[in-house]
């Protein structure tokens, strides 16, 4: 018999990911109906969600093996006291490229200070302001995970001096790896761009605060695609007021969309983009969906399970 | 007795040269006296050679074994009739590194789309335009030396599609190579965003002219930080002017320093950057410096030899 797999995630979505769930399903060897639609939550085998696709409540899907995140993050759902079921993030290839893209963008964008070329087209031919090159530059990544371990690694590869920080200790090839609350301050004391790739926990809410910000090196600059809540607004605010911070650019915020009024949209040293920086794409991540069904089926360990406690 | 090294490049890169220069001659073993200065042209051995250093006839220097320069570009001496002494070209580690961080910085911002991120801090969340990640964005690299090869590779690392043009046929690993006049049509017919990095020779001067711009894809984009001249100036601003090419980033011109009024500083859809690419450094050039000397002393053969047929 077919498994039936709910599709949970905004309806504009399904148009793109339908064919494409379907196709990865089949490649994978899995025989399912998928369906946006939900007549009885007690038939159906795995679900398939986003936190933007309205559902809450899990108690009624009494045969769920599953919740498979079409996100990355999953604190919108990890907390969630009728999720009984199995939660797996995506760790989707598609995403971690876009990533990869975005950050190191953006990361030789303010290592080149190209935004004075950008924004100063005067004629004036001013060719004795140089900057250094990778390798005089610190750069640190707050968060090793799929995402930050990849980031780090190809930053490393431009010869910047890259080091990264996790909660455990980790081990990033190329990259001088630190842990701990010491640890975190020795990297932000010599972090001329600072990535902010970590989860959002109870640990990591708030994270770069007034103090943790002051032990930047004066005209750091900060990217963050992370979390938006990883960073105290108003700290941020108060230390690019005063110029002790370069610049910030910003894909994540406590509210999003950011509102129009928020001081992040008229600073001159902010830089909103719409949380653009890692879309998941349905092409690939719906082959991680059909793996972790086949596996599932076959008594295999799914992948990327998240563990409830930690939060990620 | 220690060797007559003439450093022949302008008088303000003496203070940043000379220190490293002689560290570097020690740390080769190669016992040497150099001075900017030069009372006898018949007692010199080796010439550092920068084309702005004023030095011009090298008849005089009737001892001397090779010719150094600090440029990568040897179109400023290469032709010259009193040169008769061996001609190096600089391949600097640091300058290679600076070339493809530049490179790839303003490859990813146009692929991004960053731009209008930061010329439209507007308060107005677009969160639906989403541009293809890097292995939907065919690029091209034409010229594929030391520098072009380097930064071929290093696009092809992001998983966009990279191909590689040259005069003659060469082979670079991730990358799909293609000579020949037929080989450019297919590479420029196919390229979101293409890189110049040719020699300037009487083959290249105007490559890139209105016949060959109207081979790109329509909104490519150009980033050329190779040499001015291998662009028609008036062919492009038309095609930008049509707005079939979307943007270009201009590191070098025919004229440097660009004048005030050219219309490549005010057009909207180009950047120019006042020859910032690829530096010298300091720190490395020297070394390669020395380490041509040893050789020349050891009677091995140097380092980046100039074909004086070929130009380069």
């Amino acid at each position: 018999m077919p498994l039936n797999i709910l599709f949970s995630a905004p309806v504009a979505d399904w148009a793109d990911y339908g064919p494409h769930l379907k196709a990865a399903l089949a490649e994978a060897g899995v025989e399912a109906a998928v369906s946006p639609e939900c007549p009885d939550p007690a038939k159906v085998d795995y679900i398939v969600y986003a936190p933007t696709g309205g559902l809450s409540d899990f108690a009624p899907f009494t045969r769920a093996k599953a919740v498979l995140s079409l996100w990355a993050g999953v604190e919108r759902i990890v907390g969630n006291p009728t999720l009984t079921q199995p939660l797996c993030r995506m760790v989707d290839p598609g995403m971690t490229e876009g990533m990869v893209e975005y950050v190191t963008g953006h990361v030789l964008r303010h290592h080149l200070g190209t935004d004075a070329h950008i924004l100063g087209q005067d004629g004036v031919w001013r060719n004795n302001i140089r900057p250094p090159i990778a390798r005089e530059r610190p750069v640190a990544v707050l968060g090793l995970g799929e995402l930050g371990s990849t980031v780090a690694r190809t930053l490393a590869g431009f010869n910047f001096p890259v080091m990264g920080w996790s909660r455990t200790p980790k081990s990033v090839p190329g990259v001088t790896c630190h842990s701990g609350e010491d640890g975190l301050e020795a990297v932000l004391r010599q972090a001329q761009i600072l990535i902010l790739l970590l989860p959002l926990t109870d640990d990591t809410r708030d994270l770069l605060d007034a103090r943790r910000l002051a032990m930047l090196p004066e005209g750091a600059f900060i990217v963050n695609p992370g979390r938006g809540p990883l960073i105290d607004d108003e700290a941020l605010l108060a230390a690019l007021d005063a110029g002790r911070i370069a610049h910030a650019t910003l894909d994540v915020f406590r509210v999003e969309p950011l509102p129009p009024g928020h001081r992040y949209w008229s600073h001159p040293r902010v830089t909103v983009t719409p949380h653009i920086a890692a879309d998941t794409r349905a092409i690939t991540a719906t082959r991680v969906i059909a793996e972790n069904i086949r596996r599932g089926e076959a008594g295999e360990p799914f992948l990327h399970q998240v563990d409830r406690d930690r939060g990620y």
